[in-house]
């Protein structure tokens, strides 16, 4: 075990990535070009007409991972340091699945006013922000006003990353059972920023039996809460108004989806389920129970883990969905562009090759950046969102 | 001409620059170290002893180049997107020259308290901050809080980054014309940012009598200056308390150097001044005096301009400076390291090769660079501001 540590260490050593020039300056004349007094008409271009930053400098290819390191993968507010490493694998991973370069912003304070400003002050460098592990329910407000008041895309992918992977692997959850989003029942537990997003991408794709649990139980329109969201959350969801314990409403369930913690569904809960049951225990590094363990009494069993089939990870979604966004030149990533992602990773796999073991595409399919890339950009087009570029013909008109 | 116009937008084409992954990923176990769940270790080593970021993260070799594009080359206040191509620029350099990492951070923002506090938050990624082509006086203000605040070297290249390469070009010129430092009489012309921070430098290398001139003529101490900076200036300079234009004051003088505008000096001024005269006309793109017309009357010319001898260039300063500061872990640039820059970019040029047309070394000789670095680290050892690392054997006992 201490080898495999040390083997992780030295591949941090030092820190996952660097910048390098596009081109090496060899002479005199080569750095006239590239540095002064070339480089003034470059900027006086630019001065002149702004928009040409997307022609002319890093902007149109460059994406700020931005953090506050408050709720850092599953170890809470560990800090902006602390947060750096994650920040830079997430940086390398843009580049190495799309291309996209990434640079970490990891910021010393959680005052969401501040965060806000500091994101809009470092923007003209970047074309996009992927905001990333930011404590609840802060980060619905920073995100919020990013989109509100930047015109390049903001997205939080704690939030709409894992929403769209889950969102992949329902719809081919539900082929394998043969199953369909409109009729099932599913159960929704741990409701913070991950559930909340994941909820919205399922009512938008078309679930309408859907029921969430949170400690207290089933969020309900009988109860004042004090977290304005579960409020909205209880608007748009249990149609039926039940409540209850997690045992209570997850009876009949079609579906059960997991971001809370760990062991909080037994062998019991799944076998009150209907026939066919599909569970996503997406805890970190504990699941909501123990794959081993449900495995037996399930269809189909997907969870966070790289060592169990039916891994749901960000990875297939961001560097897609940033890739798409930025050769659009869109001015934001909406639900559409979203729900298109979440249906354009399920369609990398396919239908011959489904099962209740692969329902979710391996990261390494470079299909799947392409797919969720031209979907992003059809979506932008027709919503209205794209400023540049053109949807690829085949997806214009598939 | 519209075709060398091409070619420069050419290289700007996309910007300049790209991140990426000193590794690539190649498989799911690759991916499960440099991300999650591996990437936790890592973290958590740095929660528990945030020192550990130079090791593990990019911190110890990565600079911010950060600028609000108020003062960019000589074309004033064009705004933080249009700057991009100019940090861009110097991003690139850092890494050709000196294989520092540098990502620019153009700030949206002109408000100094803003720019000190964003440039604060956002530092947990840097190991240095390099400011660049912020105006003056908003520029001393934002640089001294900063080197206050931040335990990170911070260094504002426009002023010391010239002041470091106009030292070294003084120190070859004085050698050329068999001169001194303590017996000279040097005009400054232009006491604005760069101004204060070369007479700074040049004092502090053993210049005793320095009178500098501004719009208004010398610089002396029986006016009330409304600039707090002036009159800080003028207790520091002019020894015989001297008033007057350029013109009188530049009578009899060694050496007139200029960072101000275009066509302050005239012919007439020049044959006033002491035998061997020296003239550093360093205004850009148009130089104190036409360099063709000053050339047949002075000793040893130099200027900010590529095509002709003896450039001031501060290519030759800011790699290595900032190269050792990394490399030792200093928490400071202080004014010793920056003298010990300056005198290493003298010795660069041997001797027997210094001549009247060859005072300052060519950028693109790689002994410059490791010069300044040994030269910084060294007098960041000797004056208590290095945390790690270790000065160079050969240099330590030179």
């Amino acid at each position: 075990m201490s080898s495999l540590i040390d083997e992780i260490r030295e591949l941090h050593a030092g820190g996952k990535m660097e910048t390098l020039p596009k081109k090496p300056i060899e002479t005199m004349e080569g750095l006239s070009k590239v540095y002064t007094p070339g480089v003034a008409e470059i900027c006086m271009e630019i001065a002149n007409d702004p928009a040409k930053a997307y022609q002319l400098t890093i902007k149109k290819n460059t994406v700020a991972v931005v953090s506050d390191g408050t709720a850092v993968l599953g170890l809470g507010d560990i800090g902006p340091e602390a947060a750096m490493p994650v920040m830079e694998g997430k940086a390398v991973l843009f580049k190495q699945f799309a291309g996209v370069d990434a640079f970490p912003i990891c910021l010393n304070t959680k005052d969401a006013d501040e965060i806000v400003q500091i994101v809009k002050m470092i923007a003209p460098a970047f074309g996009g922000i992927n905001l990333e592990d930011i404590s609840s329910p802060r980060c619905f407000e920073i995100e919020r006003r990013l989109k509100q008041e930047l015109d390049i895309p903001v997205f939080h992918d704690d939030q709409h990353g894992t929403a769209v992977v889950v969102l992949a692997g329902l719809v081919n959850a539900l082929k394998v059972c043969g199953k369909k989003m409109e009729d099932v029942k599913v159960v929704f537990a741990g409701i913070g920023a991950a559930g909340m997003a994941c909820s919205r991408m399922l009512l938008k794709a078309g679930v309408r039996n859907l029921i969430g649990v949170d400690r207290q139980g089933a969020i309900h329109r009988d109860v004042e809460y004090s977290n304005p969201h579960w409020t909205e959350y209880a608007n748009m969801t249990n149609p039926h108004n039940l409540s209850g314990s997690l045992s209570d409403v997850i009876v009949g369930a079609d579906v059960f989806i997991g971001v809370s913690g760990p062991n909080i569904l037994t062998v019991e809960d799944i076998q009150s389920m209907a026939t066919d049951p599909i569970v996503f225990a997406m805890a970190n590094p504990k699941p909501e129970i123990d794959p081993a363990v449900a495995a037996p009494h399930v269809r189909v069993l997907a969870t966070g883990r790289s060592d169990f089939p039916n891994q749901i990870n960000n990875v297939l979604c961001f560097p897609g969905i940033f890739r798409g966004a930025l050769d659009c030149h869109a001015t934001t990533i909406n639900e559409e562009m979203k729900l298109a992602a979440g249906l354009a990773i399920a369609d990398a796999i396919c239908p011959e090759e489904l099962s209740e073991t692969y329902i979710i595409p391996n990261v390494f399919n470079p299909k799947v950046v392409q797919k969720v890339r031209d979907a992003v950009i059809r979506a932008a087009w027709e919503t209205g969102v794209a400023k540049s570029g053109e949807a690829p013909a085949a997806t214009l008109h598939p």
